[in-house]
């Protein structure tokens, strides 16, 4: 596309591209935007080096001028768009990147990347961390997707609410707290479960978790307790039918006069059974594959459409743009978004505000219920908001997931497929 | 646990870690296992540098002993397993990790992150690969994915069979062919279609692919063979209700002489949509989020168990081990697999063979119909098999790949949910 554009005069035309989702995925009731500091970092570092301009040249893979377009290629263009931990709804313009044809169409796949991988994430995990209802819970699938997406993962999880991760990368880059867990092998290193439990307590001290499911779970707890004393801090269950499990295991523990010693589950966990386990004494969860995959919904389905492109000519004119055939048809236009939030506090609508003017911002203008702005400058030339970045940035997410939510009526906690919570309205 | 058994004098007892699945993800018929190479390569570059140390160390993870086992980490073991590219059915020991229990077991993340996530995508795309019936078919999910999962999952669905991905950098890291299109931006960016097709064709030739359904199809696929000629590569559709569109532009391609153009299409497939295109004169597919996603089955669910430990005394017996308690129950001791293949070159059985002799490899020793061996050498004393490694080791898997599914049975490409194609029987 750079290189036919650079040929027909059109690649350093001005243009307006944006992200969105025609749904929510899996027919939830809101989505969690994850991923838009990760995008902001992945913008400043998008060069070509020698190796990339190397291979593209030697599988003549674009021509000369393509590849001095990109050998000097560095993104100058602005972004707006919704802060990250920002809820949103189908519609919902997420971010609208200004520049060059050429320039903003060569980021499509990187912002998508990250978007609707982090977004599925955020997502699915918001739901979780409800249905856990105040417990702790810890993401724990780092291994249940790529190894890279594992990192990731775990910053979008705390994102939408999870209180520590089990990936040390993630906790090390992003400055998410970090937990461990013994596994089966552990257990299984050792001659009995005595000996193991003793080679954890000794190293670790009575405050750390011990599995408790190698062999057999009453044992378990027994020698559990007899070798870390009633000061065991956790036993963790991996298996069987939870719901009566951790009811017998409680009870077991009070009798040891272990009555402090918590109980933390883990096995498969995704929404669904957590929400059964509401009125079970666990104290913590711990979740992998759901949440990494995003509990059936793995991409956000977000899209990168061109919205609106800028007369070359004296005029200056934007022309707002969208295809126009049978199924996906688009909405042209510069959009920027408000959620309506009644005098109790609870949102009432998404509106997208369609503009003519899209140089600037367009104004909301509403009467009545309140605005909430929710599209704000993210980078400017080139350069990203420092808020946004690193650690600082996903404090601020999580901060901004826990505000946003807070806007949301009941029914937006319904675990079953439905409508969207909040209705899109365009103006 | 390895600073745990560090103190109790485990860490360095020999063990054997084993890699398997309980099931076929989402009740398929066999299972494709890739990520095998980029384990192998991941292994050999596992190390721990002074950013991770001295984080480790900041935030006391870990103590001082663990500090310096991992400053020196470098696994110095063997693994032996399928090759890349190979089926696999419940309980198929797909990769067994021999060496010290800290040294092992610290690489459960990382093998099972690019086992489960590769797989899961080889597994899906094999299936549509089928579906499309020897037509061509192209991986275009990089943006439904996150950033390097898209580069590994073009390289899995490559091993599965697809015929090209439009993920360049997959294309410069391990040789797989690439393409590109146009997006709908591209048409959008100009001022009308017929200077969008003008500008590609200009830059691409009139062999290039034009996307037609930005406006209207039928006005689309004629401005597209009057600019191109009737020597149009061709076009793709992106949208409507394929099946009747198809056979459309099939019908009006033909009318307009441009009987050598081709129809590929996109939008969303999955191995269903692309089984109801059969009958349909389509020549090739592109296939993104579906595919990317591992087609509702995102992790393959493999797992990492600890199977037998070394003891540490004059003896040197080994001892087979597994989780015991309810749910999950494992089968301890080194195996490998071989299957069956009858007299008609089609696989009976995939045999799961138990030894007691864990430092050797244990012997099918069968009769009759002629095992095909399914475990071999992947490392050796820390050192890869090179002929698993880079481009070779994914052209090699992808024709290893071709050759097993050839010895399937028919029933195995029926698309619904059942059971595995073949049995597992351990030995």
């Amino acid at each position: 596309m750079i290189e036919a554009a650079l040929r027909s005069g059109r690649a350093h035309r001005e243009c307006v591209f944006e992200v969105f989702g025609r749904r929510l995925p899996g027919d939830r009731r809101y989505g969690v935007l994850a991923g838009t500091g990760r995008v902001l970092e992945a913008i400043g570092r998008f060069r070509f080096g020698a190796a990339e301009l190397d291979w593209l040249s030697q599988q003549r893979v674009v021509d000369d001028a393509t590849l001095a377009f990109l050998a000097d290629y560095r993104f100058t263009g602005s972004i707006e768009g919704y802060r990250e931990g920002e809820l949103y709804f189908p519609g919902s313009p997420l971010m609208t990147v200004r520049g060059s044809f050429a320039e903003a169409v060569v980021l499509e796949t990187v912002i998508l990347s990250i978007l609707n991988a982090d977004s599925a994430v955020a997502t699915a995990a918001a739901r979780m961390v409800s249905a856990a209802d105040c417990r702790s819970i810890a993401e724990m699938g780092s291994r249940r997707t790529g190894e890279a997406s594992a990192v990731s993962s775990a910053r979008a999880a705390y994102i939408a609410g999870f209180s520590a991760t089990s990936n040390l990368e993630a906790g090390r880059r992003w400055g998410i707290p970090t937990m461990g867990t013994a596994a089966h092998a552990f257990t299984l290193l050792h001659d009995s479960e005595e000996e193991a439990f003793r080679a954890q307590v000794d190293s670790l001290g009575p405050g750390t978790t011990l599995l408790v499911d190698t062999y057999d779970v009453r044992r378990g707890v027994e020698t559990a307790v007899r070798v870390a004393g009633p000061e065991l801090g956790a036993v963790r269950l991996d298996s069987g039918d939870l719901p009566t499990l951790v009811r017998e295991v409680r009870a077991q523990l009070d009798e040891l006069g272990a009555t402090q010693t918590r109980i933390t589950v883990t096995n498969d966990l995704d929404e669904h059974s957590i929400a059964a386990l509401r009125g079970a004494p666990v104290d913590s969860f711990g979740v992998g594959t759901a949440v990494v995959t995003g509990a059936g919904a793995p991409a956000a389905g977000f899209v990168y459409k061109l919205v609106a492109r800028r007369e070359q000519g004296s005029s200056g004119d934007w022309t707002p743009v969208a295809k126009a055939s049978s199924g996906k048809v688009g909405r042209g236009g510069t959009k920027r978004g408000a959620r309506l939030i009644g005098a109790d506090g609870i949102a009432r609508a998404e509106h997208v505000i369609i503009d003519d003017d899209h140089d600037g911002m367009p104004e909301a203008g509403f009467t009545g219920i309140e605005p909430r702005a929710l599209t704000v400058p993210l980078m400017i030339d080139g350069e990203p908001d420092p808020a946004a970045l690193g650690a600082a940035g996903v404090r601020a997410a999580r901060e901004h997931r826990a505000s946003a939510i807070a806007e949301l009526p009941p029914e937006a906690f319904r675990l079953g497929r439905g409508e969207p919570v909040l209705p899109t309205v365009y103006r």
